[in-house]
């Protein structure tokens, strides 16, 4: 089975308190669980780290080289200026997919470019914690192929 | 079994023709079975359209409306132009994916922004033909639930 | 009696039926019928024609040069992109006057220009379907000075 | 009969003497009987202002709220930079329609765009002073409707 | 002898009746005529299409590949706006040369950009209907070359 | 007791009546005597000034300087645009201090930007009539220390 | 003798007093002094305003055109923003020159623009009071012409 | 008492050593201490953070959820880039003002905006460490109302 | 027979031995008596000049006027940035086409403005040095007509 | 009697041949024959030189510095572009009075900048060959105060 | 001896991994050594720090004022976006060398910008890791003059 | 010995005289025979050029490509503004490093972009007149890798 890393950044250990007309009400816990029996289903090994820190971030993506198949990434606000993530994103050769749950182009305008996108494999935005089941799917064509 | 519009915009046609570098070696007719035969497997019932014309394709976007269920749409490149096609996916009251094959983000800078976006449901990019697969898993998730 | 063309541009066929907060309940057959009658007390004699296509909208405006005195056109979301249209505006030598339904200032930036403007005799907007009505108010006007 | 407010910017005094080959020969005074008469058949009550200050302008817009039911408005040279008098525009409660008598999108870019169009019904440009008598037209719509 | 597709785009059919003070007196027929014959000279198969439908010249772009070893193109108004015949050019393999007859740096800034120029082969402005003469030059030129 | 100006901008002669959802129920006059009573508790002697005349603003700001200590001044709509109130700021040698009720920030963009801030001491934003009290307790503090 | 019209614009009365740095020491009663006989050399009457208010000085414009030959006009800050007193310049038919006591190039980027500068005759900017003597003398020259 | 987190963004910690013209000699341990004072006369329980770290400020905002009533945030350089600290800002319920020490409107370009301001309450700016205070009085008026 | 000048810019006197790949393996020699000759065939007398130095191409334009029925000019760098070489083109009363070897629109971005293109006849861009050919064509066809 | 460099930049000995309409029909000698009498007037001792190479201006700058006590410029079409003019502008330290013989604000907009004007004492535009005496009024009043 | 802190920012621990055609094959540590060796060459004592982290960088910077006469800074991504490693810059009192191995100015435009060099003493772009190496020689010469 | 061109653009002849407190107090001559010298210790042998024609620098370069094995280029004022001067670097196939004395990103915006750059090795900028001698290290480094 491959292994995979789910990425969250930023604000995401708020998922289910934090504006849920926009994040609905699942949880960070209840949603990683959901993404590995997902996980499961393709034959991917999941394994979901979150941190706030731009920096952790990095590091986590520079670990995952050396053991994960490919990455499926949600930069939350670091994804609009954050050039040491997108370098990262580049230096790493495992493909990465980046995840928006909301769709960010109904949002305000600074949400609409994303550095990372430039560098990852390809985005998809707006269908809530399904964006990153879509993700896995992508990530599974993408390893078996 | 919910029916479903797969609309393909300008230049769709020379699928497998074309830049094959950039959108592989499948025809248009090809992708279409596949994804008649992927959306069997959703429980969906998949029509295809494909047109060069930016009013044949608010036409098929309007009629739509009286008899499918959802919209995976590839506006091509009337993407980044046509306030008519937006108002056309506004207008309607069924949800609307938009797809891209390849990954926009690394091609020239008027090809970043989309009309469409923020009046479809969510946004899928980078995957090649499997974005449009990505799409119908999309819709077969928002249908249900 | 002044022979009068009101042209439609795309969408507006959807009159009614589209987002009734902001265009009304108004069908678009009524609302002809209405501008007929309308012409009638004006001593205009009214044709109406829509169409969801660019080109089929250049053709009306160049045919009405061989049988009409002015144009009422509400050129919908070609306003804002269709330099085609604009130039078929300028070609013929009939007046032209642009009207709009909704307030387009309200709106979304990018409905705020119009490439029709310039070419046109004037712009009125704002004032629902009687946008249409205070139009052919300025053709009376024109065609009788 | 309804009491209407004509409100005249900044060098609107000087009509029928200032650049005549762009906004016709009428002087003021002609212009408001004119108003005046038009008004009468529409069965509305008007009353004209003109004032070259900023200020005084507001000062009417305040004032109106307590006597009129609308207000026709040229905001002449204003219209592109005053903040002020949008507020003032946005802070009554009556119904505001700009006009304007030359076709404001053949001249200068800076008078492509209005501060005071969000905030008012709509806009009517390029009649000459027959943009004053549609605006007439349309309050009366508005307030019978 | 080769054959080559010379396309007119948008309101090119009112030739010799719209501004001829930019675009001279020759209408279309006699301009179609004049190219056949210098085609003729340069041992060029001169065929002509005009349309004012964006989709429809989309449609020519793409049939040519079939028959023709070059096309001559003046996409008029939708020079500056149509990133779907953008996209029909840079698809088929043959060479197009993109033409103006105006000036078009002399004249609106919206006309100064093209999106069709960095799929062409080169682009050739300002000479009247010349320009499409010295387009089949440059072709005769590539095509023997 | 140090003598202190409150000088109110164009249409806050409205206060309480304009939109209250934004500017809260308190009336200007009303307003003014909170003032002058917190005033009086840091020992201030408050004058209040309106007027929606960008010159009369000016002709107080310049004769403030012979009598008062300090101004708190809410330049209303002024404050984006007039480059001669600014100067009039900077003219004065007494401390100007700039402050809005409203949270200028989460309204239309052209509301951020300031021209009198650059030459004011500070800038308080978005706590109601409370901005005023605020404004007078950073006067009390500057003058005493 | 011809009469002529120096108008000073806002915060010009507080000359002498304000920033000596940048405007000097003169006070603007001394300046009209020395304006008046530089005048009397030139074979000029010089008549001298000052105001604060733009609605004001756009009277004072539209007043000259009955009695000068023509204008010096410093706009101080209303030169960058006001397109009513541009309208004032614009439609009297005697020649205004705009002059500045500073090198406003030096100074903030929002006073490198002028409204004004392209309806008048011509522009003199950055020799202190000495600036209007040139303008004196400009119009002394075009006079006699 | 109601209990509050001041919280200090990067770089403040070196408070009283860096650049002392434009921040004063004042160090930050005293500066707690004296809002800590400031704190008890509002009866309001001031808690003092300070961290270098965006993702160390954004768990400070999150874990202030949970015991603090109102917030006093300095965001230093991150004010003008973090869309994180902005989400995080958005994302916790209780109310949060951003104050600067400096009058940011005086220094370069980029430090003008703000993405912390339209998620605030209000912005507090220019007034040196009384920055902080007056943002203590606002919140103590916030949370009595 | 009439006497035309070919004028060549910066660092067309490297042709051949700079960037080969962009610019062929023509040298500047050979590509002048390439164009003597065609322009024998074409009843044109061609004088070539070439200099690095803008002051020196302004001189031989100045001078072409007093010998010269028309001028084939190439800028080279200068075309992007000389407003003295526009003057220079536009002061003479001689026809200039402009002309480039590379279609320098599939260049960087600062090479697709050309200061001198609305001063010229006409522009002709792509061919390599056939776009020089083309040129004397054009200028045959204008001083015949 | 102090020495005093008219300096003239490119194009301008076409004076009287190019547009006359804009530059009138003066020649340079005829200019410079006028200028040097003026400047006897003024007791200034006036030398000219004009050039059009860039590199030539900047040579006659430098060497201006031993000799000339003040310049009176017009650097023609460079004005808008030439850094390296700016630097030796500003390297000197004899004042420099920038003039311009049309109003370059009623002109295309790239020449209403000015990389000379910061650098120079003032700016004098629009007077036609009167703008040059206006200079030597201003060098006079400068180097006598 | 003077010590010297060389600081490298994110990714930076990837040299050698990442990218080999754009940052060579030399490590980390390898690199360190050599600039360790190269350092005591030039008589100053280098220590080397690298972190991911923008706060902990912040950190290295703050504290490097108590025991380092210089530092050698490479930013990394970090260089275009934060605001505050540049006030930690500004704020210690020691000379900082900004450095880039890559030629920033060939790569993506959102790399020519820096946050950094306007504080720092310099730049240095463009050599590989032998950029660090004359980061060195610089401080040496600064340190010792 | 490996000879080397150091060119010397516009204005840097006034070295030693020019803004001492930017440029320091060295002449040209002095600088020259320094860098000459510590050629020497690098095995370098060092020409100097200085001129200040944009087309004279052109010639140097283009020349220098018989003769030298690399290029010390400081393009002064024409760093910002010369496309010709960037297409003679490009052409020469020697490598050419950019250095500036002054650190031009503490200086005026125009300053901060290079069209030079991008087809340069590296540059470096802020040491004075040490730059050149880093650039001499650079090339040394280079030459001999």
């Amino acid at each position: 089975m491959k292994k995979i890393l789910v990425l969250h950044g930023p604000n995401l250990n708020m998922l289910g308190q934090r504006e849920p007309e926009v994040y609905g009400t699942l949880t960070l816990p209840e949603l990683n669980e959901c993404l590995i029996s997902t996980g499961k289903e393709l034959e991917l090994d999941v394994t979901t780290i979150q941190s706030n820190l731009e920096g952790a971030l990095i590091d986590a993506l520079q670990e995952s080289r050396d053991w994960a198949a490919g990455v499926v990434f949600n930069p939350g606000g670091y994804t609009h200026t954050s050039v040491a993530l997108r370098d990262a994103v580049a230096a790493i050769e495992i493909p990465v997919i980046e995840v928006h749950m909301s769709n960010v182009y109904t949002r305000e305008e600074f949400r609409h470019t994303s550095l990372i996108a430039p560098v990852a494999v390809g985005k998809i935005t707006g269908f809530g914690w399904h964006s990153y089941v879509l993700g896995l799917h992508a990530l599974a064509e993408l390893l078996i192929k």
